[in-house]
């Protein structure tokens, strides 16, 4: 077991603390987020920060890098008021990493993924199992580093029907949806099990149900 | 292909729709967040929220729910200013989900897990693979639903030394780190590939590492 302190991290070389600081967090999810400009132009931009904020109101977040440079995700949202959270899919997980190339042009073209329109907005990946299409509703400017914590609210979902279960459970396995780690290691996702609700002096049980 | 919409979503059943909107954010990371109270009690708690924020300095954060009612863990925090976070392993997945039941002694006597102390005041899980040990930097009140974004900053890293590679990446398959969707849906992740980093005009490219 290899112990690394504080002081060691901030001593470590910028790109080995950005690949090691990037993994701490564990498995995260990929997702394109799909913006348009006050032009017109279409924008995709791969992100690892998505987090639930809460079920009612349904809101999800995602951290923002500083807006210190030209963050076109960031600009889009706040200039329109709309985004499309787009799960990545183990079938074109590297058309979704090569989105993180600087390009002029939109990266729908440039990688090769399709722009597919819903109800908002901001384009949908058609190539993407579940779409999820939000409302911005806040940007929470977090003082401590210069990054944003940026808060939508669901307005639409769109998922395969044989994804849903009766109890309202997605099975996100079945959606092809996987994972990163760090900043580019992909990973599918294999089952383990679903679990019963948890109570003190009953031992943990599995379930089974039809979307697990 | 199903179509959601957000008023469809707001009349859902309440637990439909906790069901459903913890899915929505993709496959997550699953953590077991370790405190101590002004007592000395320990306590664990499983995460599905942690998020990276920054890479220098090192930061985490995560979400607590509403502090409308006792939240044990954002209290301890609060009480000693320290955290650990550990990753989950698939070898002991049940026991991290069975910490979610509602028990008055420490979680770690009542599911079976080892409490091993660290630098910080806070048990790490001898059992997981990545522990991380943060002091509390900032807690960010979210009034948009009452919830909160816990953010510390890292002082102490343990990992396996063999899942560290030459660049500073982290193998978290290696390490045994799981995946969670919804509220308890668990999945192991398989590697699909570590990507080269992107440029315009090139095709994506797959790398081979030793930490891949």
């Amino acid at each position: 077991m290899l112990s690394v302190s504080g002081e060691e991290i901030a001593a470590m070389d910028d790109r080995y603390r950005v690949f090691f600081v990037n993994a701490l967090s564990g498995l995260k999810p990929a997702h394109l987020i799909g913006t348009t400009n006050a032009e017109g132009q279409t924008n995709l931009a791969l992100f690892n920060s998505v987090v639930h904020i809460g079920a009612n109101p349904p809101l999800l977040g995602m951290i923002s890098r500083p807006h210190s440079v030209p963050r076109h995700t960031l600009e889009n949202i706040h200039a329109t008021g709309y985004f499309s959270i787009n799960h990545v899919r183990a079938d074109f997980f590297e058309a979704a990493h090569q989105t993180t190339a600087r390009y002029d042009e939109s990266e729908f073209d440039a990688v090769g993924l399709t722009a597919s329109d819903g109800e908002i907005p901001a384009p949908y990946v058609a190539e993407s199992g579940i779409c999820i299409g939000l409302k911005h509703r806040e940007t929470v400017d977090l003082s401590i580093n210069g990054t944003h914590l940026v808060i939508g609210e669901v307005v639409e979902v769109r998922l395969p029907e044989d994804c849903l279960g009766e109890d309202g459970a997605i099975d996100l396995g079945k959606a092809g949806s996987i994972a990163v780690a760090g900043l580019d290691h992909y990973y599918a996702a294999t089952p383990l099990g679903r679990m019963a609700y948890a109570k003190p002096h009953r031992p943990p049980r599995r379930i089974e149900s039809d979307s697990a």
